[in-house]
C-alpha cells in the first residue's frame, strides 16, 4: 500500500508525478537543504552556511519543507526555544534524487567529483539500470501509458 | 574518459555536483520541459502546452538550455525559418534524474501514478538499489568522503 500523498497543489500541464514532485522540492534551495540534512548537518545556522541560501529565501523554505512533510522540526532546547530539522520518510526518500542528480553532476556539471559515495566496498551508482531486472534502461525498451483521461504522450487528444 | 563539463557557473557553499547540476537544471521548467522532449514533443508550441509553462519564461529556459548543452535546436524548415528542440547526450542522460522523480512523486506527491513506464515485461523502477552490485542502498552502509580541500560533511573547516 502506498502511503498517503503529502500536500501537493495542482500542477499545470500534463497530469504527472514529476510535476508534482517538483511542486514540492523543485526550487533549487530545497534539495540542497534535504543534502545537508542527509549530511547531519540539522540546525539552521549550518544549513544556511552550507548551501549559501539567503537566510529569509531558507527560512521561507524549510518553513515550506516541514509544511509539505519532507521535513520536522525538533525542539533541542526549551529555554530559549531552540529547534532543528530532521528527514521524515518522504524526506530520506529523496536520497535517490540526491545521488541520480550527483551522478549526472559527476559526469557534466564538474571537472572532477568534489565528493564519493562509497557502498560497501566500491563507489555507489544507482542510475541507468531497473532494479527490478537488472538490466541496463533503454529508451527502446521502454513503453509509457498515460491513465488519465483525455491526455496522452504527445498532449491532451482533441476534444470530441 | 569523462566528458567535458557543461558550461557551470560557480555554486554557492558547498562544493557539490549536486548543486552544479541544479546550476543547469533546477528551475522547475527545466525538467519538465526536457520530459517532454523525451516523450517526443518537440515544439516550442507543444511543450509550452504540455508543461503549462508561461510562453516567456519556456522561451527563457529553452535558451538557457541549448547555451548550456542540454538541448539542440534544429531548423525544421526553412522558409519560413522553423526550429525545433531535440536532447543532446547529456539531455538524454537526465533520463533517470526524471525517473527517480517520477519514483518519489508516485509514492509522495500523487493518488495514483498518471503515467507508468514499463520496461520489457515490468514496471520500470530505478530506485533504492545499488547498479554496481545489486543490493538495496541502505543508510548505513554508505560512507562519503569530500575531495575538496578545506571543506569536510560537516562543512568549511576552521582556518588554522
Amino acid at each position: 500500500m502506498s502511503p498517503a500523498p503529502l500536500d501537493v497543489p495542482a500542477v499545470a500541464g500534463r497530469p504527472c508525478s514529476v510535476a508534482a514532485a517538483l511542486e514540492i522540492i523543485g526550487d533549487r534551495w530545497s534539495l540542497l537543504i534535504v543534502r545537508e540534512v542527509l549530511f547531519g548537518n540539522h540546525r539552521f545556522g549550518e544549513i544556511a552556511r552550507n548551501t549559501g541560501a539567503p537566510r529569509d529565501r531558507l527560512a521561507a523554505r524549510l518553513k515550506e519543507l516541514v509544511a509539505a512533510g519532507v521535513l520536522e522540526q525538533r525542539e533541542y532546547q526549551a529555554s530559549p526555544p531552540r529547534s532543528d530539522y530532521h528527514l521524515t520518510k518522504a524526506g530520506r526518500d529523496l536520497g535517490t534524487v540526491l545521488q541520480v542528480l550527483r551522478e549526472w553532476g559527476d559526469r557534466w556539471a564538474v571537472e572532477s567529483p568534489p565528493v564519493s559515495v562509497r557502498h560497501h566496498d566500491h563507489e555507489l551508482k544507482i542510475g541507468g539500470v531497473c532494479s527490478v531486472c537488472g538490466e541496463p534502461v533503454r529508451a527502446r525498451d521502454l513503453t509509457r501509458e498515460m491513465h488519465v483521461p483525455d491526455w496522452d504522450m504527445a498532449g491532451p487528444r482533441a476534444a470530441d
